[in-house]
């Protein structure tokens, strides 16, 4: 690894898992926070609103403001914004409140979270009828699934690919491991793509996602992570770590 | 075009359009009957049961009796019963009937057709689910979507590759224009597949799928066809008729 100057980490798996922080999360952020680096939070969740997550990390102990936390649906937001574009959201309830103030009348672009129950058939063919028309196909990542209490369910991605071949159209992909929400992220941090790091437990949506993207990246053994899953990181320079803790030790090594 | 020993026919578009039959089409049947040639009829509706397809055609006042008509769901049941595969099936309740004999207890495959609004996230994950512990994914077709009277509505296809996205898989299609059902149809006609021909109005399903198979193919200008859809089949051979009736002509002069 060569200097770091910023540093992008991952909440779910990283952080903690399920209701539990992981061991020597909250002293290996504050060892971050002692050595001035900038720190962002980046995350694919998008079934509640950013305030709500920062409301469950401060529950876990850690020391985070909603401003420092980089979400796919404030990058969606941005770029309807820059491109004078009303979504028609497909999104799950909980996230609602972040787009109450976004003007939704005659819509011209289907926006995409993880809606859970709401992708139903008659949600599904209104965003298809839509995007037939011409509409972009905007989404929050592009996840497979993800483990839930009774089992694994579909996460986003199985149904950006179900409009994407209904409607002949490809997506734009706002989430991890979408190259342009890393360099978003790596721009808040005020350093260039390879002065920082991302740290996820994700191989692919976070590791290699960053690797692609011209950062550092370090793949943690905590949260979804399991053995051998670094050898499917079809890009080289990944690091490996035992946890957060051993990651941050890492990255003050390149500042010595 | 080379003499052509059994006949293939698609329903919807061919033979009649929404709730009327094709001008003409009943005068080509008889001519078809008369000739002596085998026929079948051959569809991708998954949404009744063969026998209920059967009623609306002689409604129509077409002379064709249930077991000419070789359907998708038909081809899962032979498929099914042949591996000992025991379905999770996600179809339309209109087709139920249909499965009504077949065991699907402890399910270890999954069967999808056309199920319309039974496609939601629940019936979805519980598809999903079965398909990460092994399960085969078994889909009565593969199209994109159909016009009902309220607009276009999502087909099949979509929900197909939003599972084998999900689940790393890829599914087994037995409808048109899957090259193993045009050969299961051929094989009732009792000739080889070159001395076959399929008539639809569909270029890429009905005309290019046969094609594909070995078969020749019709392409008419009713049903779903629109001006220049004979450009966009991807085999060479493909024949053009106004209508069925043209479509007959052209079968018989193969025979003089």
């Amino acid at each position: 690894m060569t200097g770091i100057y910023g540093v992008l980490l991952d909440l779910s798996g990283v952080l903690y898992v399920g209701s539990e922080p992981v061991e020597g999360a909250a002293e290996a952020l504050a060892r971050l926070r002692t050595s001035g680096l900038p720190l962002r939070f980046i995350t694919n969740t998008t079934r509640s609103t950013r305030e709500a997550i920062g409301n469950k990390l401060r529950g876990f102990g850690f020391e985070i403001a909603d401003d420092e936390i980089f979400t796919a649906p404030a990058a969606v937001r941005a770029y309807l914004a820059e491109r004078d574009l009303r979504p028609q959201l497909l999104i799950h309830p909980g996230l609602a409140p972040e787009f109450a103030a976004v003007d939704q009348r005659d819509a011209n672009a289907v926006v995409l979270g993880d809606a859970g129950e709401t992708f139903d058939y008659a949600h599904l063919n209104r965003a298809f009828r839509l995007l037939m028309e011409g509409a972009p196909l905007i989404a929050m990542g592009d996840n497979r699934y993800f483990a839930e209490e009774e089992g694994l369910s579909l996460d986003i991605g199985p149904f950006v690919r179900a409009l994407e071949y209904a409607a002949d159209t490809n997506a734009i992909v706002l989430g991890k491991p979408a190259t342009g929400f890393f360099h978003s992220a790596v721009e808040a941090l005020g350093c260039k793509p390879h002065e920082a790091v991302m740290v996820g437990d994700d191989a692919i949506s976070d590791v290699e996602g960053a690797l692609r993207a011209g950062l550092q990246g370090i793949l943690v053994k905590t949260g979804k992570y399991r053995e051998g899953d670094e050898t499917r990181i079809d890009e080289s320079g990944a690091r490996l770590a035992q946890n957060i803790y051993e990651a941050v030790e890492l990255i003050l090594g390149t500042r010595d």
